[in-house]
């Protein structure tokens, strides 16, 4: 078995080889190719996980390349962690939201709209080259944003895709600590879109839980407070606090010295400076300052689902084709799945969830905006970019949408 | 056949007035019934509506009562044109909106809410009464929010009713305009919400607009610009300005040393002492500075329509029963319909229209808040209210909602 | 203004003829063109209705043509009203039928099927002609069986195209006479597809019936008898029959003598003479034995909507779009429908209807026979027919669906 | 934990007592209690499983009663196996369905109607005694006619309930034989209703079938013959011959000397006397000529994933909700589940099945059949009753079903 990373030169790698090694013994793994176009860093990391791989017992050889074709060759699973432009790009865009008044996040707002129009077309140039290279592989994303790449690709590829979150465990997570239960004893239903799911129907061993527990799992939800959390009886991720507590949230940003992407940029040299250090075979202490991550988990268990065939339960964006009725058939979702070899398929929910009817707005605007903004990034039109961000409920005006198109300085976008 | 006015002694009366002695000869009015709950403009208008229908040549007896039940007793129709609290209670709303940073109007946003959960009750009130006293005739809405009233109305009540807005019409005059031709000849669909619909697949005469054509009427059309129209190609009411170029309008709202309502406001003594003239009896000049109405030719419409079974087209409000498919059944939108003697019925819209996919997430957010509003509004329920407000699109803020809630001092609910 | 009649030689051309003259005040023709391929019957048919126009005042241009080409040439309207293969295929599809024991009938079951295998390919080759040479007319059609050929001319032509049939005004008639009212005051909604739809929510003058005025309409209805028209709150046209009596009229088939078709033809010779006769000029007794037509009162209806932009109710074979939700999108229906110059829209139906639950799945069976039909008179793929044949409640079982197709010999193919 | 079967001395008791005894490592039983109204065969049976039980090792209690409310109280598990009248009752209904030249078969057609017009009654009845006795069990039903029964159950009643039929994993059994792979790593979708489903999508190892492998399984498949399943690439269960092979089926059900339930009929005291037999502790010899049963697997798989909480893909009963969208949310489908302590839920169908478009009406009309055949069932109306038949598929006819209620004798009607 091939398991191929595409922006292997990532912090982000060592977590899957980590896996891979605890994981060998139900699903060894043959080769695992590490390919990125920065030299330097692919050098650096290819270095330290075959000292960590080593270290971990890790049987599979670690090659590295910066040939995308040779990557892709006979690969079984390719994991997609693209970050295009880097850490600088996304900073800009950051900085470009801000001085507009606008939420400058990787994912979300007007942040996430300029990231994805910039990683749509290069996904999709994976996605085709897959088609001719690896027809049966499975792509594993985790490149934000997810929902639009996954819809971009899902919609203009044939390549098997899915798109993978850490968040849709996140109230597998809460609901645990506030509990003190195991967290696979944990279930619910999901709802939503990528950064913008809601838990609900939740259960510990099938049981739903009582409203002192209920109580509980809020209380430890952290944002967007347990207030919202009660109103809506629903666990959400903590994106939501963009949408419901914008103003405390824009101070926040407007306050803080450096974005996001800027502390994560400073923070490069020391973190590869560590990496690249001969001596290094473990996870160095500079990787916990520097966060995000936390997708290895849920990627495991997805190839674990695939090329096992093992039954599995998890989070993922997938099509809709009509498990949320009033959302298109074509647009993705965050909802949870049946894994298995035959691939993904939502878990169809009992009934709709009468608090989540006052989400129900939101999520079809965003989803909306999702939909146009794919259409913006495959077409290069400038007209669907800018009824992408008037969409948005966190853009909206049309003047505002106009700057933000100006300065991120015109779509790119390359045949598909 | 008697028609009853409830808030007759506002200064959209006589119009009303007017349009029954032009058209008389079709359809002869035996009692016009003027009710209000304040006395003495009851009065005035009762007085200036016999002076200005004798001129007129109006031969209805016209009569006044502050009598509610006997108002209703009898009626064939219900002409609803109610304020409560009046335009001091609008320009509470708009100051208080404005105050927080949000949109200060009578039928979107804050104020549109504020002013809803204060209308609402009363208006289930007179359903109710007219379920009583006079179960056939119709109730024929002019009362903003009319979206919000006329879907608390159809949901809560058993009395015939529908929303009507001189709104629908708009795309037709500003095509006659643009095109130079008269307006019964030009025809479209209609998408949308009461205050958010789109006028789209336009024709003249039954054939479509060339692209010139709509170029014209992009101009013509005014907010929210020649612009979006082309983008959207379709006309929408200039409401929609409150969600594209938010920034501008509030600019607007906060520089103004007035705002709408208080202008009205400011303007109702000259306004009543001139109807109170004893010589006056035809439209006094100080209601062209007040502006609004021009409901009188819509609703004459829709009661021919009714009383003499004669088949027309109009916009109106209506549950929508799968007319847009992604909104709920029981939701009001607005939308073309077929009027005659059973009623209402939307005028289904061959093929989904592409360039008003760029709004579909919008109306659903709308329509959401739309739906929780009704929900606060009819139960008294501080938390829908919360959630309706954060459903808005242009409010969405927790901690802005709590305020307007707090401010606006209370849902008052009547049972119903 | 021209008209143009495909399929001319037929005994239904004098009624258009006639309501033509009548209707010429408000809907002057300039050319009505002839067209057939029986340059016999044509020239018989082109003489009578020469004569028969100039005694009834008409003063448009009568014109004959066998050139297809030159038919279509600047049409305005295109009646289509052929038979392919004549009166002597129909009796021949009728007795293949009831040699199998099924329903021979010229729009439903095995022999409805054979037809429309032979008239779809036709029928798409006039609507490409007309894409060709009249782009902007309207195909009137009502050659059957309306239902497939109406499906397949929206499906795969992108001629304007309405399948029009005298059974939608059923319900009219008849309540008219039950109740003794004028026909124009009786309204309702139409569900189903064309020769199995029902007719609900009866009013006159917009008034709902009352259970006494019902249960006089369900006696008048005739077949399918007062029970079943009772039971189910509809008015349904006759051919229900097929699917309710099926033992009675298989029964009535295969006693008779001479089947629909047989007696048809029997009477051709008797016919054409009396229309070749050059001192006939007016309605030929023998066409009351013959009977059949009456649709040129709704063809009539149609083309005065869309030539005038005058706003009509009238029922419409068109494509479904979401007016009935459990029926895909691109199946036609049969509908009430408001028509002007832009077109065929249905008229939404408020609430469904409780009553018709019970015929809901034999609406769906029907259609999904209609729509794999289609497909296969468009594909000839004999897969498609079988199963179109199974998917059929009057066939259903797969060994005499073989028969059928065995017997009719090939399904004819022309590209399109 | 204690299992009740209710219809405990029926045949099939036997085969769950073995299942439990084999899977008593992973769940152990503390009661099995077997209930019956029939007090000869309870005992009987009691006896049999108790010698049975003992030489199989189960450690279970083994406990019999005719008390219903006794054998609920404390249930976690309620195995409903009855057949209200016996096999005399069925033998009779196949008898007058013959006699009217319908389909005489225990769970469509006729045959299959009266006999729900029986069961569903006591059904809802044990279902009604569960909501008050054991609130948190789950009834585990396969009481034909399942489809029926599990709808009426889950519209009419609060009890956890689950329809199985061992018949969802004929398409496993069939895919194993005929490319000799272990049943385990097939799976597909399910499309249908209980007697009427369809597998489709049809993998091993998550790998779709080539050509050449699903042709070998359609010639495994057995009924309805390897051309249809052909034509429709999905697998139906056997029952589909009754749709598309009538013809032969009812020549066969003519030409028997005997019908299905008067051959089991015939065997009863046989069967009892060998069960009666104190040297009997295994599966007598006469069981096998009786067949029937093999739902002992599926039965415990689906209590072993709510009570261990164990995920599980299984092809279950349950309602819509969504997942076919052409179907009611409220009709009980036929789907492939994902099961655990939370119950089942569909999995969705990625896509719909394109070969699968040709049975969607055959199964809109069972399904608007079996709905109107619970409502007859629950309000004891005869017009619902006489709807439901004639919209039946395999009846129809008006008159035909009118005989058949006047055969059956009258709807009972329990209040529920």
């Amino acid at each position: 078995m091939k398991i191929t990373i595409i922006g292997a030169g990532s912090p982000y790698t060592p977590e899957l080889v980590q896996k891979l090694a605890e994981e060998q013994g139900a699903m060894p793994v043959g080769e695992l190719c590490l390919m990125d176009i920065d030299e330097k860093r692919l050098e650096i990391m290819h270095g330290f996980c075959r000292r960590y791989g080593k270290r971990l017992g890790l049987r599979a050889e670690i090659t590295a390349t910066t040939d995308r074709e040779r990557a892709l060759d006979g690969a079984d699973f390719v994991n997609t962690q693209i970050r295009v432009g880097g850490n600088k790009a996304r900073a800009r865009d950051e900085r470009i939201a801000i001085s507009l008044g606008l939420v400058g996040q990787e994912t979300t707002g007007a942040g996430g709209f300029m990231k994805g129009m910039r990683t749509i077309p290069v996904m999709l140039g994976i996605a085709h080259e897959m088609e001719r290279r690896c027809p049966d592989a499975w792509m594993i994303n985790y490149t934000n944003p997810t929902g639009l790449v996954t819809e971009a690709v899902n919609k203009y590829s044939k390549a098997k895709m899915v798109g993978l979150c850490s968040g849709g465990f996140h109230a597998r997570w809460v609901t645990s600590k506030a509990l003190g239960v195991e967290a696979g004893r944990v279930r619910y239903d999901l709802f939503g879109l990528n950064h913008l799911s809601f838990a609900h129907n939740i259960t510990v061993d099938g049981r739903s839980l009582t409203d002192e527990e209920f109580e509980k799992v809020a209380e430890a939800a952290g944002s967007p407070g347990k207030d919202i959390v009660m109103m809506i009886r629903a666990v959400p991720i903590g994106y939501l606090d963009w949408y419901f507590h914008t103003e405390k949230k824009m101070a926040e940003l407007k306050a803080a010295p450096l974005t996001r992407g800027e502390q994560v940029l400073a923070l490069e040299d020391e973190l590869y400076a560590a990496f690249a250090d001969p001596a290094c075979d473990s996870r160095p202490a500079v990787l916990d300052k520097r966060g995000g991550g936390g997708y290895a988990d849920v990627a495991i268990s997805a190839m674990k689902a695939i090329w096992l065939d093992e039954e599995t339960w998890l989070p993922a964006n997938v099509p809709n084709r009509g498990t949320v009725p009033f959302l298109p058939d074509d647009a993705v979702i965050e909802t949870m799945c049946w894994a298995d070899a035959g691939g993904f398929r939502p878990v169809a929910v009992p009934g709709k969830p009468p608090h989540l009817e006052s989400v129900r707005g939101l999520v079809c605007a965003v989803k909306n905006y999702e939909q146009l903004a794919v259409e913006a990034a495959v077409t290069g039109n400038r007209e669907k970019a800018l009824l992408a961000l008037m969409a948005h409920p966190l853009v909206g005006d049309y003047d505002v949408a106009k700057e933000v198109l100006g300065k991120m300085g015109g779509i790119v976008c390359l045949p598909c």
